[in-house]
């Protein structure tokens, strides 16, 4: 039996859609538990059918705004750090949260701990890939480090790969460097150092690098793991949410003022459009998840319903139920030397 | 009389949609002579009507493939390379190209030449602003860098605004940074550090900085300047126009198998959706200027067409008519105290 550890109070829509989102998960995943932290009185009303479903007290929550490691580091009784504890404790073997992203990757990376070999966890977020070979592809780091050294980008190319094969089933993920041109040589220091640590990753045959890709084209799934900068990931995913927002938004202001016939275009379209705005909102991707810590560590957008909720306890299933973080640590520990070799490089 | 010194040469379509967007232009803009360099026998046959337009000799003609700074260097009869010179030794008041992007940026820095007390030019873009106060911003670095410094960002604000003052005409333009949040300490320290200057020159009067701006947002108009490194600026243009061209193919695709009324609604909607594409495309919205050197240097996409050409030269004919270059001039030297202060802040 899997266990995971809920921070109930985290999210636009908590504890509601968390509650009811565990249980519609609860009735597709026979073999998990699920403890809940937070407000006992607001949260065990909520509950049609406590099977697997346990609720522990949390007196505080931590918000939206709060500042992240400073929460983490001083909250103990905060939903999120009590569920946090639950997992460093051994109770648990998962976290969850649609709170504060901050604080979750803090949380992961203080409280749950960062696997052995692994220098800096990353945020990883799945993205549609609108041709190529598969119909997704995973990018890290969406935005855990403002700033990332070579040795982490090559760390976000295994640990990356690991995913696509292990949760996506990709037999030999295709790895890429987001970097601002196909050419070995550019970047900067960083990025180029990156792309020769890929390339002898790849000589290997721990990853299989394909070399640089442009955030033009990566919705077109030229690699199944995008790896980034925290910094540029970021901006890079943020572009992406805010463009297809924006388009789709304009899409709908230009029916509107497209006359009768635009109208009725656009009613006749409506529901092609929404399964294309579908495709690229981030509730419906969807969780980001904290690679590179100790166990499955996954949250979903704040506004995030039930079933966002559900589809997010089912990816930490997987996670669980296909051992992606042993696996990790299993090959990590076994390749100690080459990462020890590559340390030196620098 | 300005003169506009052209290379003739660049671009997929050149030297045709070249000429042929010169002549357009030509005749709505009666202060400017327009001097060519390519292969005049490929050149002179595609003139109609050669008033104020004249053809020089280039042997040589830089590709979109090649190095580009190597290739400025060391390619003297290129066509980007004499008129770049023609700029350098005062025969010619500007530079345009629809070529190589980097050989253009490098023609622009080591032959046109920076400005006094600027250190770093930068690649310059006009976005279209879906809602807020104004219809289009600038945008810069996005991409003559791959690693900037501190005051770069800093001098970005500066350049850019005067953009957005004298060309689009915004009376106290809006200067955000590019930044993976709101609060000010953000990012990586360069970002934190610029963050710092620009809000030193905005309590200065030199510009109206209001704070970081994320790539989420960006298209909604917050910032009429968008200040932004050369790295994270290129990967955000890049993932903007990446998204909204994959997002415009999803809904041709979605359209083309919504069935007899998906396909009624798709066709009643397509002049819609082709005005909405139009504003993302990079072809619509402009040529892209390198600021920061000594005299208006404007590159137009390599694809485009004789339209966008005219529009590019309408674009340069006007920074040269308001002066941009002389104002920005003025007030680096003027200010050459606050800059030599700022350095040593590093």
């Amino acid at each position: 039996m899997f266990k995971i550890a809920v921070d109930a109070m985290g999210g636009d829509n908590a504890p509601e859609a968390i509650v009811q989102g565990i249980e519609i998960a609860r009735d597709s995943l026979p073999n998990v538990e699920f403890l809940l932290y937070g407000q006992t009185d607001k949260v065990l009303p909520l509950i049609q059918d406590d099977t697997r479903i346990s609720v522990m007290q949390a007196d505080d929550v931590i918000a939206m705004a709060d500042e992240p490691v400073k929460s983490v580091r001083s909250r103990k009784q905060s939903s999120l750090v009590l569920a946090a504890n639950a997992v460093k404790s051994g109770q648990a073997d998962a976290l969850f949260s649609a709170g504060n992203t901050g604080a979750l990757l803090a949380a992961g990376i203080f409280l749950v701990g960062r696997i052995k070999g692994i220098s800096r966890p990353a945020l990883m977020t799945v993205l549609p890939a609108m041709a190529g070979d598969h119909d997704s592809f995973v990018m890290m780091d969406v935005g855990a480090n403002a700033e990332n050294r070579a040795t982490h980008l090559y760390e976000y190319g295994i640990l990356g790969s690991f995913y696509a094969k292990e949760i996506l089933g990709y037999s030999t993920p295709r790895v890429g460097l987001l970097n601002n041109g196909g050419e070995e040589d550019k970047g900067d220091a960083v990025h180029k150092e990156a792309h020769q640590l890929l390339k002898s990753g790849s000589a290997a045959g721990f990853i299989n690098f394909i070399g640089n890709v442009e955030s033009r084209e990566i919705l077109q799934g030229p690699a199944d793991v995008v790896v980034a900068d925290g910094f540029s990931g970021n901006a890079t995913l943020k572009a992406i949410e805010g463009t297809a927002l924006s388009l789709m938004k304009m899409i709908k202001q230009t029916i509107m003022n497209a006359g009768v016939i635009g109208k009725l275009g656009g009613a006749m379209l409506k529901p092609a459009l929404k399964q294309v705005a579908g495709r690229l909102d981030p509730e419906q991707y969807g969780g980001a998840v904290v690679l590179g810590v100790k166990a499955p560590v996954v949250k979903t957008h704040g506004a995030s319903g039930p079933e966002a909720v559900a589809g997010t306890m089912r990816q930490i299933n997987t996670m669980l139920e296909t051992q992606l973080i042993e696996k990790v640590e299993t090959f990590v520990s076994a390749h100690k030397d080459d990462l020890a070799a590559r340390e030196t490089e620098e």
